[in-house]
């Protein structure tokens, strides 16, 4: 049921796409980072002349068993329902900065604990009411996790046949810097208080309980098998990690840019890609969280975020925020007068 | 006839401020540094609600003396009359950022050994036709250094009439990096070696002579008064420095937001802020460049940059990659809801 068929990046335009880079009006190597964006997305699009068509960010919502025992998180589980709400009035930092660059905004309900009516911009893909509680058994069945992977990479196929080339990938769930957490010491083999940071705002006593829980959910799922990501995600999951996972793999499947916001986002890919490592040449990682975890997990990928604001707010809010600097990189690439149009001399080496 | 005012920043908001971040619908912090920076603008505009009026990016455009002999450039002098005509006709970056991010762009001769006829955006500002090689002599006269100052405060003072509320400044000039490495020795006492960087891209040979020809320069002016701007400017010069100078200076007396650029336009601000240290209070560095000194010059300032992206180009390009979070940060402080109007639960400390 796990069916996805990621195409390796197509290399073949690289050497015409850093010429085009090098003849434009600038020192060789000048625009440092956005060169190297310029010349990745103009890879995933197999294009001299890349473009950002319908932009999107998709924001998944979910609930997670273990937050109900107050144990890993200072806000209580009804936040995730109160924050979707709030995305929907357009009262959070997703929408500010959705709107002033004009990316669409999607909020996925993939396991809210709260029955939420039609509304525009909601999309109701909900798998259950909240994870059970992984201290007691699995967060999900197999069944479930299945469905989310399946569920997300059609909602991804919904955005991609309206025309859209690149989304920002966010998440909001009270508890899931524990989720996140677990996911990243079991796949990167990192020591559990590496992995485990302060999420929406711990004090040091609530950190050493938050520590102390996930310490005893590792123990109870010893016999996890590291090597299965869907074992891995059914264990600990999230229902929008696992929606997460399926979207981004569809995501890469259509050859489309994919936004990679902070933690969660991130613990995403680190199971998606033991799924399907092609899903890492079609990643833009758009920051570094002050999440405990995030920096390492960017060098076990060893990328390179566009962003160090020291954020740690989710909901894709630093893909937005990194939007535009990709815009940038196309924009440069496609506007840019070249030496010999311009007029301009070239070094006199 | 150095005569600028800037007025210390008032701190009276930064109570109201800081409650005003603090209950947005997201953790306390959660946004990192775009927090300080809505702190910063709301203090520099003494506004709980700022908002940047008219942007503009100011681009400064001289010639060297130095440049005409080849010793520390590998870009003939040419380059700089050829990249303001780019400019004027749309084809650099600084000008597909500045359009992306709809900033006014305004391109300044300030002393360009080149004859320009009128055109629309560019402004008429040549003190002399390139600087006299500081080889030699001082790069300019102690009149040519004041009245750059003074045109340069003109300037702002004209954008500033118009109703422009923010400016980043950037710069244009072939042999400025050694401009700005010469003031940077002087004035933060760096060894020579740690100010010297490869410019536009000059080689390991050409950085070497780079390298020999600046020092002999310092060797020539050892007499220089290192507390003295005006005769630190005269010597080491540009035009278009010292027009910056006088420029920010100006910004900081209206109480606008400052958008520093790169290597040249940080220089600028370590002459500036010897004439007046209130300026610092007023400007955001936007960025960390590739070329060698400027993390040195930031860590002078104790400043931590918006944007590490390893650019190193110039022509405010940095500023304006960077004017988005600037009004991010706006954004967020005006247009979020509260944990009270969206009637989300606060932590439960």
């Amino acid at each position: 049921m796990i069916d996805f068929h990621i195409p390796p990046l197509d290399h073949s335009l690289e050497k015409a796409l850093q010429q085009k880079i090098d003849l434009k009006t600038k020192p060789i190597g000048a625009l440092g980072d956005l060169e190297n964006l310029a010349l990745h997305i103009g890879l995933v699009q197999q294009s001299l002349s890349p473009s950002l068509k319908h932009p999107h960010i998709l924001v998944f919502a979910g609930d997670h068993g273990i937050a109900k025992e107050n144990l890993v998180n200072p806000y209580p589980q009804e936040v995730t329902y109160q924050m979707v709400m709030n995305f929907l009035e357009g009262g959070a930092a997703i929408n500010i900065f959705a709107k002033q660059h004009h990316l669409a905004l999607k909020v996925i309900d993939a396991g809210v604990n709260y029955d939420f009516t039609d509304q525009p911009n909601l999309i109701h893909a909900k798998i259950a009411k909240g994870t059970a509680n992984y201290l007691h058994g699995p967060a999900m069945t197999e069944e479930q996790c299945l469905g989310a992977l399946q569920k997300g990479a059609e909602l991804v196929d919904q955005v991609y046949q309206e025309g859209c080339n690149v989304i920002g990938f966010g998440e909001m769930g009270i508890s899931n810097t524990s989720s996140a957490a677990l996911i990243m010491h079991t796949i990167c083999g990192l020591p559990l208080q590496e992995c485990v940071g302060k999420g929406t705002g711990t004090n040091d006593n609530q950190q050493k309980i938050k520590l102390q829980t996930l310490s005893k959910a590792i123990r109870l799922h010893n016999q996890i098998d590291k090597k299965n990501p869907v074992q891995i995600l059914s264990t600990f999951g999230g229902f929008e990690i696992a929606q997460l996972c399926g979207a981004m793999l569809k995501a890469a499947e259509r050859k489309m840019v994919i936004l990679v916001d902070g933690f969660i986002t991130t613990a995403a890919v680190l199971v998606a890609k033991t799924i399907d490592a092609n899903l890492l040449s079609y990643c833009i990682f758009t920051h570094c969280s002050h999440e405990k975890g995030h920096a390492a997990m960017l060098e076990y990928f060893k990328a390179k975020p566009l962003l160090r604001l020291g954020m740690r707010l989710g909901e894709g809010s630093g893909a937005a925020l990194a939007y535009p600097l990709v815009a940038s990189a196309c924009g440069f690439l496609n506007e840019m007068a070249s030496f010999d149009s311009a007029g301009v001399s070239k070094e006199s080496r």
